[in-house]
């Protein structure tokens, strides 16, 4: 997606570590009209399968979904990264390394909201290692629902993740794929 | 607002401790539908004042905020919760308590996103103790920005946050007041 790759060459910094920080427009300040443009852009790639649920992770993934799901007119479900007071006993489980933070959560849904005749599009800012993903799609697995696809804004190509979910046979989109990052900032994509 | 009322009564959920959950539709699965008439309702209410940014906290703001940012056609910026590696040190930060979660989280903007002549409108789904709005407003007045006023989805009108922030002489507009909620999940609204 053009518009995408050029945003991220505008607005996106390059840290050590492989760090694309885009914090500009994606994931702290959010360019909500960009957002349409994806939103449009998944439409355009998955409007065609049959899908009734969003699902995301919290946090920077819920805005993302919320005006994606505005395009095929389905809810919104999010994971959540801890298990509050407030969320009931009944929930399926997993658990999510994440190597920005240096942690590992436990990442859980609702039973209620995940059901065997859901047909379920995937949607999440970033894929590197894949293990977010991977958690959602075993959240999804947990619950016997079919899994529609995965679309991602920007996938680290160099990184592991993408290789290791699609290799399961999911279809995964992303809008930007990374080929490189240099320190110097450089930034180039794939073909 | 009647709609949002009439869902509470049909999809909320009373537990003890004056919990109300409402993960059926606003904070774990998204009614994005309904979210869409929040964020007109909100814009009938503050759109006729200059606002240039719409500021929440993650996580469960962020959807809320981004619908509603539409109508508004401005960006969104979200609070953060941790301060991850991703995450610039040129940050303004606020401690907030979640009586919720049951800690203390410092919460953070980078200053890059909040200046001193932006006109800024929160959102948030809910208002009770009001330590998460007190934090956003402390936040934006480290900027020295202008706050417009703060849009809540849902406001528990017997617990002390809105006279707390209302008596700044900060205009607060909860689109559901609610009066009380008993064990038996009977839930009144302010008129």
């Amino acid at each position: 997606m053009k518009l995408l790759e050029e945003r991220i060459i505008k607005d996106g910094k390059v840290f050590p570590g492989n760090v694309l920080k885009v914090d500009r427009f994606l994931n702290h300040q959010v360019d909500v009209k960009l957002l349409n443009e994806i939103g449009k852009e998944f439409y355009r790639l998955f409007g065609d399968k049959e899908v009734n649920k969003i699902f995301t992770i919290e946090a920077s993934g819920i805005g993302i979904a919320c005006i994606v799901a505005q395009y095929f007119d389905v809810p919104v479900v999010f994971a959540k990264k801890t298990l509050g007071k407030n969320i009931s006993a009944d929930v399926y489980s997993t658990p999510i390394t994440s190597f920005t933070h240096g942690r590992t959560y436990d990442v859980i849904v609702s039973q209620e909201f995940l059901n065997p005749e859901d047909k379920i599009l995937i949607i999440d800012d970033f894929l590197a290692q894949g293990c977010a993903l991977q958690g959602l799609i075993n959240l999804i697995k947990s619950a016997g629902a079919e899994i529609v696809g995965a679309g991602i804004v920007i996938e680290k190509a160099f990184q592991q993740g993408g290789e290791l979910i699609r290799s399961q046979g999911i279809r995964v989109e992303s809008l930007a794929r990374v080929k490189s990052m240099s320190d110097d900032g450089t930034i180039t994509f794939c073909d």
